[in-house]
């Protein structure tokens, strides 16, 4: 089937998808006068959704309710609502109480349980959400849903973001064509204390709860989850998918590639973004690492390189520094003969049989010059595995971002 | 007998322990001139021998080397011999032999086997050792060793730390006295491509080979292979004990505390001296973790906060940022209950109960502008058991020493 799918970029983000509307305003948790700080994603009528979770022990009071809320409601939801600002992490009870609160005043608003709304949150850990300010603006924004606004909705998710990051792509199956849309904010931790990862899919195509959770499950994984800023993981982050049917076009076990490779081509693009609009960054920087005994091998080997303060910074001063390449693949914990790999920057072989090939640093030099930077590393295993993990360079402009006094 | 011993800190290094001589000069390796660059570290005759290399998957030839000799000679040492400048490494087969030199060459000058000498190597990766100076300089060296010049030897195992680490410490027992002492270098990879912790220990107790092995090892637990820099671990990573029996101290299973306390005691001064001299260090961070279920989890929750560049970064401000250090601690891995965590800094409670005690974060501030800072973090899981950590915070110094182009 993959052979008769096409994607194409369209306009727009996650209202670009039929069945979905949204609406952003400053409902006064950000301080900043006018700034938008609360969005809703609706649904027409019941759709199928799916998330992913941060993986940390700390979770936020959001996480722990949209979780709960999706095992009550067996993979359905209405809308999905989202402030910026204020984390409600580290809030005990109260925080729980709020996030149940703000599900509940759209639940209210659209006429569905409390269980069929999702709710995300992103900013300053540890301080309550002014409920005071954010349910008159949850009452307004269910009021003012429309098409077409989702980009105000990437704005109101960012924190101190760069840039809102939104796409969406047109998928045309031999069963007719459907659209993937989504908006994101990055690992943006500018503000002290601020941390988080949230991206929203929607996709107008018909697709069964348990089939959307297993597609978003893999287009994370060498998506979402195959990027890294600097290693941390926060306690807010969340990936959620809404499937609306409204295009017609039903997935199944036939068609599910179509919608995996929809899935795949919005998550990888907001993704991608998101490591450009890094902390500091100044250049993308993807590890490729092949012939793995294992994918999971060859991950950990790129994620290894991908961390590694001394790689990101060699790649900063635009260093060829292969040593470190190899000093980082060598403590992964993934085994392999050193004399069977090679190293290439920029397509330029700096390693192989167990020794350095300087003369051509300064070609590789040259390529690390530029914004985009590629590693490559086979692991000559023969197990023919492959990876890729995406990160930005490490700089000082980290540092002062990170290092500044937060009272 | 723990409580009859005593451990007191005395003059010199690595030969303030009886039956050690030294000597250190410039080979010519490091391109300064009189930059010390070689030293030779001789026992009077046969001694007890252990060692701990790196666990990196690439391993430079000098600890290749080393290995084998220890193996070969059933640990059993008479020398070591180390080099500044060039490190050996990803150098092939002609690193080897060249390494295999250095030990012909110090045996031949002091009489006994090649595999009776270790050899160690710090400076550039992926360069061979310019032999036509090193042997000229290792042949005048072997022949000037003399107690006392144990400092020399300190200053020519650095490469660009920013000052040599040696002390040594007397231990009382109702059995007699003995001494241990050594010398280190840090990861001070200040020119690109560099990397590399050294340790050298030295004690005129006498111990059989296999328990100095293991209280080498118990002892490099709880110092050297508790601190980081960066999370990195670089090829060449080697700690080397050798016991002289010079003092008539026998070390057995009764009196081995005793000697543990010594082998301590000088690790812990030299890891920290590490740590302080890290790449671009303004403070010495003591991680504590409480109350874990086994000590190895505790390790594993301090490790990762000492290497969060989140808490890093914020100590580096004076930023008490829990927030940070419980995230950190949520995505070690290890399962606990947060809501019966604490953390302190500074021995201010700024967490507990799930909640934030943001009204003594000013206090907890103060103590961050120090050069000497502690966090603590109880688990609460009721195990008991604890682990320290010692890392240093994460400068804009750090990128300029890393980032700058090597060529």
């Amino acid at each position: 089937m993959g052979s008769n799918v096409s994607i194409t970029t369209t306009e727009g983000g996650v209202t670009a998808p039929q069945g979905f509307r949204s609406s952003a305003l400053h409902a006064g948790i950000k301080t900043k006068t006018g700034a938008l700080d609360l969005a809703i994603i609706a649904a027409d009528g019941p759709a199928s959704a799916a998330a992913l979770f941060t993986t940390n022990l700390a979770q936020a009071a959001p996480v722990l309710t949209s979780r709960e809320h999706l095992e009550r409601s067996g993979g359905i939801a209405r809308a999905i609502v989202v402030n910026s600002g204020c984390a409600n992490a580290c809030t005990g009870d109260q925080g729980m109480a709020d996030a149940a609160q703000m599900a509940a005043e759209v639940g209210s608003a659209l006429g569905c349980r409390p269980e069929h709304v999702l709710v995300a949150s992103t900013g300053v850990i540890g301080v309550n959400l002014k409920m005071g300010a954010l349910v008159p603006g949850i009452r307004q924004a269910a009021q003012s849903l429309a098409r077409g606004r989702g980009g105000d909705a990437a704005r109101a998710i960012m924190t101190t973001d760069p840039f809102p990051k939104e796409c969406a792509v047109t998928v045309r199956t031999p069963a007719g064509w459907f659209i993937v849309g989504g908006i994101a904010k990055g690992s943006g931790m500018i503000e002290p204390m601020m941390a988080t990862m949230l991206g929203f899919l929607t996709t107008d195509a018909a697709v069964p709860p348990d089939l959307l959770a297993v597609a978003l499950r893999e287009a994370a994984a060498d998506t979402f989850n195959a990027i890294t800023v600097d290693g941390e993981c926060s306690t807010n982050d969340s990936l959620f998918a809404l499937a609306s049917g409204a295009s017609g076009v039903a997935i199944d076990g036939e068609s599910y590639s179509a919608l995996l490779q929809g899935l795949l081509a919005v998550s990888r693009e907001l993704a991608l973004a998101i490591v450009r609009g890094g902390e500091g960054a100044t250049k993308l920087i993807a590890v490729n690492v092949h012939d793995a005994r294992t994918r999971e091998e060859a991950r950990q080997v790129a994620r290894t390189i991908a961390n590694s303060p001394l790689v990101k910074t060699a790649v900063h001063g635009a260093d060829p520094n292969w040593g470190r390449i190899v000093a980082a693949a060598g403590r992964s914990g993934i085994n392999f003969d050193l004399r069977k790999a090679t190293v290439h920057v920029g397509g330029v072989l700096l390693f192989e049989h167990g020794l350095p090939h300087d003369d051509a640093a300064p070609q590789a030099a040259e390529h690390l010059k530029g914004s985009e930077v590629s590693i490559d590393v086979r692991l000559g295993t023969g197990g023919g595995q492959a990876a890729t993990i995406w990160t930005c360079d490490l700089t000082a402009e980290y540092i002062r971002i990170n290092g500044e006094y937060r009272t």
